[in-house]
């Protein structure tokens, strides 16, 4: 089959029985109509629809080989580096229809499928593990052009150090049985972005410090696998007018956390389970990072160029460019963004072979810039708070405009060369951007993308090759440098 | 009369026919009534009812010499340190009831009309200027318990530095024309919060270097005065529920953009107009920067409270205190919480009678206050934030918590020592605190509450007495030191 | 004898005969005049001349009751709040002569000396715990003027946190024996800054985790004690020129490891040792935290105010008064000090009388301020390197202004309004203040003047009242509040 | 001639008899024996040897086509991406075996004087314009191997916006006259860093807002060319010894006044005089922004390595890798240095040939590498003195560890798995980089390295292309986007 177009997808989404609880209720209608989903659901056909448009066709889908059919090009592995850039541009196209909003767009966990079974081989001939059903999950996606979601968080019961969870009844989701058919999975995940709004839910665990043999396993379930419950927040989408509210009327997610009651999960579905090394190795030895984070950092530079053009609309808006403060404001901006596209860059240019005959890009300028990413984001919305100061309170809605008080909005709203409108539909961008629900939300989820930030300078302290510095240091203080690092 | 309670207020208030515009509709009903202000006028109903409470009548009115009646005590015009103490104490007391949320709780312009009665006779024998009318506005409202808000931003047409506004219609509101009833006013003011909600509206100009004679004015008319129209901006109100949303269902007062459609404002109601020297002088003589500050210190410290209680709270709730970097968090909130107290300190032990006979808090310290929380108050928001982590995103509602979903949720989203009802309500005190629309209209408000932080520190530099310091450094070094500073 | 003068201070040390170690070689001539020692030894003198000075001796000195004599505040035991003030006021003077550079200043350990000998009560009645010494040392210092210096910092061989010392020839300075005539001390204590240069040293251990039962011990002996060493760093006194090194060739103190080579400590000088817990407790019980911060903390507001001198001045030199930038960096100073002031004030304001009759400084707002200016001292010199930006690298000699090729340095040098000489000088001490060896030395010593920044928020965490707060959210939010911090 | 070895350039610098004022004197005999230089002379010469080295030969010279002899590849014109990565190898080199703390390595105006020199044709038929000049002064310093500084920065005398020197003698140096021999200067530079150290001195102004006819020109000539003087500020040399100041003694590179007295420039070596626009121009068309900037970008990065090594050296040195705030200071570090270095590689991916047939390094990300390093670099320098804490302060000398007192020094002052005398070693060389007097200078001169941050964060926001970003979200928000940026 290979890449389908919008209506597709939603009607495939529409028809899932998924189990979805929003605000107290069980959703029974259509998903594509409900007020919470219908706006991101939208957006998403709109990227299946750009994928089958003849003037992009090339840009955004391959010819599989297999089925010689258009295939959504981020389920193509990678064998060069133009292919590399080719997934890229593709992600590129993706992520400036969704200005970068859409964490969990399509692309993201079809590149984590695509490297999973790039790298499936590793797992052959380990105990507990089914690299042949990491290729054909990877198949069935590929031909159906299937979207996913995953979810790996455990519930943030208690964060100290020594915690050590002792409840009888399972928190964290693990493997309480299995039998002929496969796995029995009880317990929960949070914070499974758009749960319930993708075909399949891709279920894994992350290495830690306590990592139990029952919740090492990995797998792929349909949405509406029996047992399976997504719970949602509360819905940001602030209404339907893209006007008001121009960002969460199209790009606002959801996040749910995931109940797995007793949930079977068939054995063909299974990737490895009750095998924590090779739980653990598999995820740094294959080339999930890479290809996760290169989406990721994709969609994030896509995002900083939408937001340093908010940024300085705001300064043309109400004519402060003159201002030294605001150019080392918007400079701000200028490095980050540059800075992110100098590493992604650099990662391209030194992307190499791996050990399963997979072209990756280099993982640390990646590693970089997912550990700059969370302290810019944050700082790049208080710098539009700021530029845009009390503008940013004077928020007339699109019914008060068009109203009979609208002649007054008009004339005491006008900006420097704009019309009132116009300022405040750019006012509201910037609003929504970074003081609406959805805006603050983006902050905290940008923040957080790969993790607590200070584990990640951890990871990254750890694994960083400083002994030739240090050793270089010794060698020019002529002192002994055996055993450093 | 003297201090009113709740009832009285919103029965009064009820009756007013101010012209207020929400989302392109004019309000016709009770405003005790509407979804947008029914919070907010209960609230500062509360805080009327306290008054009244006997076991705190001593502490929050005292017994006007003119009237023999039990008055609020904002409207003290204070002789000695103790009066600055008391109304300090009052002032702790209404704030602790709204936790420091309502920027407009009523003392703050209660104090702004008592620290222009005390001196107003700076004013007399000024041109164009009426200082026996503020004598008979701040009588009127404390005999009758008045609340005000106030106006004073123009709008952000154009914010370039050698902007001169030269379109035929005004923009910021000036006087227009006056004659034999009074001044007649045109334009628009920014951001009057409670705009609409409260009895009058009290009008002036602060001083800019571009200030025009038809700007320089200052008065005091009802809300209801034909021609003054209220347009409100997007309400923040969550929703009803205080579960949900236990800030905006209380806290969320409206900002409303001003207009003036040829309004009458009648002399009796004239402080003075057309005398820049006056207008100029009058803020900077007056005691209305001491008395101003010293009410909105108190508030923020009270505020400083409750966010280091929320922030400890989080990291009860979720166990995270032996953490070094929760530590250093933490202390950021401590210190900054003690750093504001010892101004406050600072300013009333060096309280001093000025040449109208009012005891004045001393302003330098409550002016370095005002520097530092537009400052901390952001970063205490984005520590609450980055302890609450994934748990600020992961908020079931009230209506889900008590479904049939509510088992689950009680289950996995349990904290350490709490059960998944107070964890979630203790999460989404601190998300809308910091993330909800209420919550980041709060941060640019604590943000620019003073004014653009750029300027005030210009101001500081400008007025702080540096000289003596520059001397003896000049005396150190033997070299002359005239004309310095 | 009671308060004497310098050169009877001089004459004292130049007559002692301390070990001390200099660049390699044992020091044996007078110290007074080597080259190292003269200009702090010189300012040190100074101080002594000051409280002698008959229109000063009323705010320096005090007439002991036990003597009759005057005698150096700094040994007065306050029982008012008069006290306190008298006493910050002497702090003042001495830290004005010596603009706040010199750590060791003689009131900063004799009023630990004092405050140990107000609560050596405490120690009455337990085990090796010798009240009577501490009394005894108190009245020999006050009546003969001494000056001290302490110790108390470990070597710093292994940070690690689960580090534990197995070397057999100990390195933190411990007992390893006592015999009739005392203790017999043997090891190294870190920094101890004038070390040599006063009449005794003050040696007692700070509570830590791991604090053995042979380090638990505090004692004051004569600098000239045998065995007992003092090492030098290198010098940082950059010449005798007043002109060229302003700062360094009047207050470098030099810091030293100072070595307990078996040192006998007689029975007389011992205060407490091998008992952990009086030796933890007392330094918490006793007001030595509340005198020594009021001591250092009075002295660093008075550098602050001396620092904020020095950045104006440059800022008037080179004319950038009227620079946006400026006016924030200039505000930053004025706030730092402002606020410390007012944390000052809080503390004298708010002391009390302890449980042995001694009027204390209240803790709380100078352990605040003691976190405050270890982040502001090295911020304060970073701003003055940035006003002065190319002109702090531009520094001619003072024999190079006045050899031949002065003229030219006196035309291109010159500064707006004023001489080449006056600008050179003032960029001269800009420098010294934080680009000089000396300069870079006092950052690092206010940054850990009370030891690790870190270390110091978990102090601060840990014994900050917080339940009230979390309390207070509780009840708003109306769940249980039992059991919070 | 080429390429000459280190005795070649010591032997021509020590005949030169350039005018250099030291501490008042004019020096007179070999600089190359002088204690301010000599350390510094022999770190420049053995850069020459190593170009000699055979092994290097092929890294650091080509064979120049016209004289057929080696030449230091500096001066390569660059025409392929290949020569740009072998002008950066050569220049790793040298900058390796200075640390990067050489801010005047000859390779980085032999850089600047290649890059007019094929950027001459701009300037040719242009009023006052001699491109031919800069084409024989070129292939005279290739073929002599000449070495330069040059000079830019007028005097601070007063740094107002709006200040306009005024005083008969001019202050910054002018063209007073010209004459059939050439053009005569009068006036100062500041800040030639080597100033006398060199062959020749390159002049050229910098456009600046005020920039009067007289100051636009540029020239280059002998350093001991009559009427030009350097005077030199105090020397930062700590000694000779490399053991305490290892650093200090072999980089300390010397920062001079530049004074003219009525200096004659021979036609023959005037580039362009009395023409604003062609000065202005020049300077921004010619690709002298590309190649200083790759030089120093190439510079600061072997400096980054070399500080990173430092900082975990220390970290190992006292064992306290076990930290999350030390993995977060030393993340600091990487994310630095790999950011600079990605910036690096793709300016050198993107390098383009201009229209002069120059292959040049993209200048957008070597310019924000620019804004980047002058913060990131005291930053560092902050984060050695926090990690290296008291060990920074306890220096004891060379002289002192061999003394008699050693044993003692050896005993107490060892390392974690270090002897005293290495880790003695080692926090002399982290005093020597960001404490002492030398230290700092390196601190003011990379901070200021390229001018004023503030006026760079102008330049940047001026340059920059915006308007495609502020386009597209205009077509978001469907709103004109005529006349943006």
């Amino acid at each position: 089959m290979g890449a389908v177009n919008g209506k597709a997808l939603i009607d495939r989404l529409d028809q899932l029985k998924s189990e979805i609880w929003f605000d107290g209720e069980m959703i029974t209608g259509k998903l594509s109509e409900h007020p919470a989903f219908k706006g991101i659901l939208k957006t998403k056909a709109s990227l299946y629809d750009l994928q089958l448009d003849p003037s992009l066709a090339n840009e955004l889908t391959f010819i599989s080989p297999d089925t010689n059919k258009p295939t959504g090009l981020s389920y193509l592995k990678p064998k060069t580096k133009e292919d590399i850039v080719k997934r890229r541009k593709m992600m590129e196209h993706w992520a400036r229809q969704t200005k970068g909003m859409m964490g969990r767009s399509p692309d993201y966990i079809n590149s984590v499928i695509m490297a999973f079974a790039s790298s499936a081989s590793f797992l052959k001939g380990k105990e507990k593990c089914f690299p042949e059903n990491i290729q054909s999950v990877y198949e069935s996606a590929m031909s159906k052009d299937l979207t996913f979601t995953h979810t790996f968080v455990t519930p943030q019961v208690n964060r100290s150090l020594f915690n050590y969870n002792t409840s009888k009844e399972p928190i964290a989701a693990k493997v309480i049985d299995h039998n002929e058919q496969g796995l029995v999975i009880k317990g929960a995940r949070l914070l499974a972005t758009q749960g319930g709004l993708t075909d399949e839910v891709l279920v894994f665990s992350t290495p830690n410090f306590f990592l139990e043999e029952d919740e090492a396993y990995a797998f792929s379930i349909p949405s509406d696998t029996p047992g399976l419950k997504f719970i949602c927040r509360e819905s940001f989408v602030g209404g339907d007018s893209t006007f008001n509210h121009p960002l969460s009327s199209r790009f606002e997610e959801m996040d749910s956390l995931v109940v797995f009651d007793d949930v079977l999960v068939p054995w063909n579905r299974v990737f490895y389970y009750g095998n924590i090394e090779a739980s653990v190795n598999f995820l740094l030895k294959s080339s999930f990072h890479c290809f996760a984070l290169h989406q990721t950092i994709t969609r994030q530079i896509v995002k900083s160029e939408f937001m340093l053009g908010i940024a300085q609309l705001l300064v043309e808006t109400i004519d402060v460019g003159e201002y030294q403060h605001i150019h080392e404001k918007i400079s701000e901006f200028i490095i980050g963004l540059e800075t992110m596209k100098a590493l992604l860059e650099k990662s391209e240019q030194n992307s190499e072979l791996d050990e399963f005959g997979t072209m990756r890009p280099h993982l640390p300028p990646l590693q970089i810039a997912s550990n700059i990413f969370p302290n810019i984001y944050p700082r790049f919305c208080e710098i539009i708070q700021i530029i845009g100061a009390s503008g940013m309170v004077t928020l007339p809605t699109e019914k008060a405009i068009n109203s009979s008080i609208g002649s007054n909005i008009n004339h005491y709203l006008q900006g420097s060369d704009r019309t009132a409108e116009e300022r405040i539909k750019i006012f509201r961008l910037a609003w929504d951007l970074t003081m609406s629900s959805f805006g603050t939300r983006q902050i905290q989820y940008e923040r957080y993308f790969f993790g607590d930030p200070i584990r990640m300078s951890s990871t990254l302290y750890n694994t960083y090759p400083k002994a030739q510095y240090v050793k270089n240091v010794c060698e020019f203080l002529d002192i002994n440098s055996e055993g450093t690092c």
